[in-house]
């Protein structure tokens, strides 16, 4: 069965085309720029072969048309006709408290979107009108699949989810935390429970995805249970340009020093983080070399990046009380070994034992423990796979059975 | 030798007068809406001897001029004359990065109060204008001390200070962490290692100074290396009417519903904390009823209240590399019996077992031990003085020593 999974975004289209229930990827490709004078689009399958357009693609609705006419070319595509595509599946970031799952598209799911696009206005809307453009191009008979990035945290309780605020806030505006790369983090919760051999039911762990956005949950018997993102993605770990968690108060201190709202907000988001502390790059790889090279302020990035994983691990072995791994994933999860040593050493006396010659060769894709073998609390590298996550949800739902 | 330590806020004056090296509290006094139509004054003896008194009192220096008054007095009060005074300690606020112990005050430490304004709007402008008025009042030859809130935390590192936002943040507006509540964290660190028998410098610990405000520190080796508020009191831990942590970008999310910002930082402040979540009250005592009664957001906001303790406390053991014992104190702290169970247990995997029994006789300004004998990480009850600390720094500072 062929499944055809997207992540839409205000002015770009990624997608994998996938044969399930092997999880194999037939054909990935990225069309950037809809709406601009000139779009580009490049598709890349299995078997090497490479297609590359640049043209003016006015729309998502002509986006996924040049995305199935990619699929189908007769000499550089991956299938003969979109027949044999049985089902898409769509990355989605906010289902809000609606949400606990994967779930089949329907009208009242596309109020849910629209409904929460108020907390992720980036985001909700191009995600909705992708479902609403491949709907038109591949026709109603191909199923669609919703994937939410906050599913996963929907088991979150309440005295986790409950910000301090005026409890009307919550009633009024829905202010709570939703968590985020929820996909991300039940997919490696579920695969660290394979490696471990533990039903994925009963695996206690905590995971941190890191990567340009970093976050970490809280997993209790296979369910999160807390998570660092809030209501925002803002909240949590230092990210590549993000600051994490702040002082609150140093926002109305800056609106007192003169400073607008929005250029806060941007100053938070796109200004902070590694690029904010450092001065010189978002990116833990330069970070790392520049500080070799003596750069104090990229060490400092570095150690506050890694201090502050440290903060969550501590923090979430006392909400599960124990567990049995911490897992990490994403880009700096999976290749940063100098990174991982920062954030797990010093912690012996919590059961955490970093294994160097393990944690040295974990890199690009490779999964497995870099714990010593008397480490109590063991450390995994698992490589996420946030789209094949979403095929086989997608999979799941249309062949009959459950997501989760 | 006796000992006046002030608390000067901006329309009133706490007192407490000394005999050093003892401790005794010879008397304790408030002189209360300064400034107003109409102030109040009274004051206690330890003999039990009151005092209370109406009157307008147009500024600080009148009011210290009616201190001496009262302490002076022939019939109530206990000295016979203000010679008999030989120092003066002051709790100041903020301290910023220029102060990291108690120290007598001299212009140049004026001038430091004066520049950490910005920072401290609220209190360290009138604990500017209680030392002038004492030094008037009380003449040149009585020395003056300032003891900061933010002194002890002065040790922690860069990597904790340092909020990931960019570095001109920190240079042009000395954005960073200061913390608070460090004159108790520091009392009761002390006092438990002299409780514990390990000598004070090589002590690890987790203090949770809990009152009307709370927060928590990490304490290494005897010096604070991290700690829950931040630039503002705003930062950590659930408080009475104060939020705590939250993700900041519920500020922006507010603004852009049309709320100002002064009113947010009005709602932050207080309207947010304890009273916020429940709509009943901002006290442990009264929610811990209530909560009882089975009004569900009275338990709701005491649950919230302690799992943010308990994720401080696992936070912290991270930072520690684990510790030699967890520290309560303030108000509740000391007192909230319930509160102490809700926050600790279930903790067995980070080495903490609370012992009920102890735990229930543990109030009431009683200090001691509340975990289990095979309790890896102990949990003591120590009650607060941070006046008397206040009064040990002035002692040891005028006889030649240092206070620390």
């Amino acid at each position: 069965m062929k499944i055809l999974v997207f992540n839409c975004g205000s002015s770009s289209i990624k997608y994998q085309f996938y044969d399930m229930p092997s999880g194999k990827v037939i054909a990935k490709g990225l069309v950037q720029r809809i709406g601009e004078k000139m779009a580009d689009a490049n598709q890349k399958t299995e078997s090497g072969k490479e297609i590359k357009i640049q043209m003016p693609i006015a729309d998502h609705e002509e986006a996924i048309a040049e995305i199935v006419k990619m699929l189908t070319d007769k000499d550089n595509g991956a299938i003969k006709s979109m027949a044999e595509v049985e089902a898409c599946g769509h990355r989605v970031v906010h289902g809000g408290d609606a949400v606990s799952g994967s779930v089949l598209i329907d009208a009242k799911l596309e109020k849910i979107i629209e409904d929460f696009s108020d907390l992720a206005p980036l985001h909700n809307p191009p995600n909705l009108i992708g479902i609403k453009a491949s709907k038109k191009v591949l026709g109603d008979k191909v199923p669609q699949v919703a994937c939410f990035d906050t599913a996963f945290h929907a088991s979150i309780p309440e005295k986790a989810y409950l910000y301090a605020l005026p409890y009307e806030m919550y009633e009024k505006f829905k202010i709570r935390r939703y968590g985020f790369h929820g996909t991300s983090h039940r997919y490696v919760a579920r695969k660290a429970a394979e490696m471990l051999g533990i039903d994925k039911y009963k695996l206690n762990a905590i995971t941190a995805h890191l990567g340009n956005g970093c976050s970490m949950a809280a997993v209790k018997d296979g369910k999160s249970v807390d998570t660092s993102m809030g209501l925002t993605p803002l909240e949590g770990l230092v990210m590549g340009t993000r600051t994490g968690d702040f002082d609150p108060a140093i926002i109305f201190y800056l609106l007192k020093k003169g400073y607008e709202a929005k250029d806060i907000d941007g100053i938070c988001n796109k200004k902070s983080g590694l690029i904010g502390i450092s001065g010189l790059s978002n990116d833990v790889r330069d970070l790392e070399e520049k500080a070799k090279a003596g750069e104090k302020r990229a060490k400092l990035a570095l150690d506050i990046f890694a201090y502050r994983i440290k903060k969550y691990v501590g923090s979430y072995l006392a909400v599960l009380n124990g567990c049995d791994c911490v897992i990490v994933t994403g880009g700096i999860g999976e290749n940063g070994v100098t990174m991982r040593k920062r954030a797990f050493e010093n912690l012996e006396a919590l059961g955490i034992k970093i294994d160097d010659a393990k944690n040295a060769v974990m890199v690009g894709g490779k999964g497995g423990e870099i714990t010593t073998a008397d480490s109590k609390v063991k450390v995994l590298v698992v490589p996420t796979n946030e789209e094949g996550a979403i095929a086989g949800d997608t999979y799941a739902l249309i062949s009959g059975g459950s997501a989760n």
